[in-house]
């Protein structure tokens, strides 16, 4: 992460370690136990609060009453006194998200992904938007820790760069951090954005059980975001999480890889779309009647979109054409699921993005019943297949979690960074 | 893991956080190197130091002059003051290792396993075989820390009991770990073949920047150890590491779950040995003539594993056709590893198992290749194929590991169940 003057404001280690128990607490700490949780000297508590409060990140609340001693007073995270916004760009819609100190979501918005618009422009429109939603919601610009960026990969997270996302034409080797950063003022982390919806659920879950799961990204593409041991797997190089090439169907369509029957281009939006329009569920449209074995480039995005919720709409009230397409697509879900199973033993499936909601009422169920009636299925115990409670802004609310966790979380390579 | 009281005579936390740092130091630290490096007190320090040395599990080895003080005294590891015995229980071949306090294979020994027989003859067989080879090592008992025992999935770990593992006919809910910790009057830990191989890659391993990781087992059945942060991925219920129903070929054979060209059907070494029959590559045989896409069921694993010796003997002189059959296994193997590279964006695949060495020659290079030049490979960096250097040892070696991990690291949990 690009470590600006923002951030460096609340960095130190003890800072963030001294933060760190006080957001855990709902009710707030006293400084006597934050000397306990956490080993620090209780002077050095004392100067890491005053400082705290001195920068208003915390308030002093109520008192404590322990036994016949002076009472505590409670430090509590002022939630209001600094803001994370969190970017979701999706090939078909780009998704903002307002998040508190608290990693709530105070406001969202969206807006549809200009595709016919090259990256620069994109970026200048994101940074605009920005802009408009911390006037709108009266956050100043001083009171922002930094943007999270959730974006299809491959990326390079290094330097900072989208490689080669497959759905978004023209966007090959696009510095997108650094530009951002430049178009905000404001610091930015990168993240692709199955990971950066592992990342949303693992902060806003109450379940604290919940320490292995994988997410099922359903944006305009596919992906799978993993989560082990309570931290989300980023791989080698932070592009973990691609499960479109796995192969769900012996005889399906040839995919852009040359085989037949990868999960990711049978199960996308638009190919149900255009497998509803081929079925006549849905009316022809000039735009989405590319062959069902065809390429998926210049597909419109927004008209798939607009087909889609038909499309949900259709299977949600009982169509026939609509519901078989919906199986089809459950029974390779199903099947991709279960090879992620079998290679992790993950007993639970959160699905979300930003196709998710929408078809959710169809495919959820259907989808959990295929998995656990699967003959390949290896572990023995069930799987939950469940929807994301956070909804179609989880890769955004994702992106702005991972600027609060930088500043917050109290980690050693934070030692290193800050020298 | 069950511990006896082997393992509680070396047990206490601080002791092996003193061991740990210990075993880690080729030439042995001063008391004064242990204190720094543990954090613990000097005092402390030297109580369980003197502890180590009245169990002979560390010795004064040289004197270490620094400046102008007293030259401090090394403490040193004793190998040889306590064992670990590995078993492996493949459904053709049983192997055992005793490894030293070092981790290091003292002496190795395998067995055909016996496949008309129960799972009580086998486990009788195993205990008087382990029994044998301490004897011959010149190893009492009451120096062996435990036995670690690797086997196929599923298992059902905190009973110790092996499920329904696929190959192992008759092995149904067979209770492994109690039966074998009372044929040998030793604690037993049970751990999935695949898993174990990963653990002894990780143990003997040197490269220490091999935090993540894939182990590709060739055993009778195959399977994928999983690696991440330096730890091997058990999954929910240790069963993490199946990769053999990953489809692989559109118009491959029907596979027991019902669905064509699952990979594990299509690369183990009697499919292999089958199609060399059927090819003319090997001559015929009674009990490998079953119709290629038959069940595995009653096949002959002796027998397999004389024929997969000559087939790997013909295309490592390179016999055309069964040149071609490795290359078409090695397709399927690449086409698979793919998937788990894409998921986990591992750079690095070790290989091993039983049945690796004899056909690495003809499989590593090719298989490496593939992967390289596979158009659905979504991480852009290089993914390294390489053997394993313990060889077909190696998940024996990896269960003996285990039971060294359990006595010789410390970890919170260790503390929980000392209580």
């Amino acid at each position: 992460m690009r470590r600006g003057h923002n951030l460096l404001a609340v960095g130190d280690y003890n800072q963030a370690v001294v933060l760190d128990v006080i957001r855990r607490a709902p009710l707030g700490l006293s400084r006597v136990e934050i000397a306990s949780d956490t080993g620090l000297s209780a002077q050095t508590v004392s100067n890491v609060t005053r400082r705290l409060l001195d920068t208003g990140l915390v308030r002093e609340g109520g008192k404590l009453i322990v036994g016949p001693g002076k009472p505590r007073t409670l430090l509590q995270l002022v939630t209001t006194s600094r803001y994370a916004v969190g970017v979701h760009l999706d090939p078909t819609v780009v998704t903002y998200a307002l998040l508190d100190l608290a990693g709530d979501v105070v406001a969202d918005h969206r807006t549809l992904t200009p595709s016919a618009a090259d990256p620069d422009t994109v970026i200048a429109v994101m940074a605009e938007e920005v802009r408009a939603l911390l006037a709108r919601e009266g956050v100043a610009p001083e009171r922002v820790l930094g943007v999270g960026i959730a974006a299809p990969g491959p990326l390079d997270s290094a330097q900072g760069i989208l490689l080669d996302p497959p759905l978004l034409e023209g966007w090959q080797h696009v510095p997108l951090r650094e530009a951002l950063a430049r178009a905000t003022g404001f610091p930015v982390v990168l993240e692709k954005d199955v990971t950066a919806a592992a990342v949303a659920e693992l902060w806003v879950d109450s379940d604290e059980d919940r320490d292995n799961f994988a997410f099922f990204y359903y944006g305009t593409g596919i992906g799978i975001g993993l989560v082990v041991d309570h931290d989300v797997l980023r791989g080698a190089s932070d592009n973990a999480g691609d499960m479109g090439h796995l192969m769900v169907q012996a005889d399906g369509p040839v995919c852009g890889c040359g085989r037949r029957g990868c999960v990711g281009d049978l199960v996308v939006p638009y190919r149900l779309v255009q497998r509803a329009v081929t079925a006549g569920v849905l009316g022809p449209t000039a735009s989405v009647d590319t062959p069902l074995d065809g390429p998926a480039e210049h597909i419109d995005f927004d008209e798939t979109d607009r087909r889609f919720t038909e499309f949900a709409a259709a299977a949600g009230r009982g169509d026939a054409g609509a519901v078989a397409i919906c199986e089809e697509a459950a029974t390779h879900i199903a099947r991709a699921l279960v090879s992620v199973v079998n290679l992790l033993d993950i007993d639970h499936v959160v699905c979300g993005g930003p196709f998710w909601r929408r078809i959710a009422p169809v495919l959820r169920e259907r989808i959990e019943a295929l998995v656990a009636g699967d003959p390949a299925l290896i572990p023995r115990h069930p799987v939950a297949v469940e929807s994301s409670t956070i909804g179609e802004d989880v890769a955004a609310v994702g992106a702005g979690c991972l600027v609060l966790d930088q500043t917050l979380s109290p980690r050693p390579s934070a030692l290193l960074i800050a020298g």
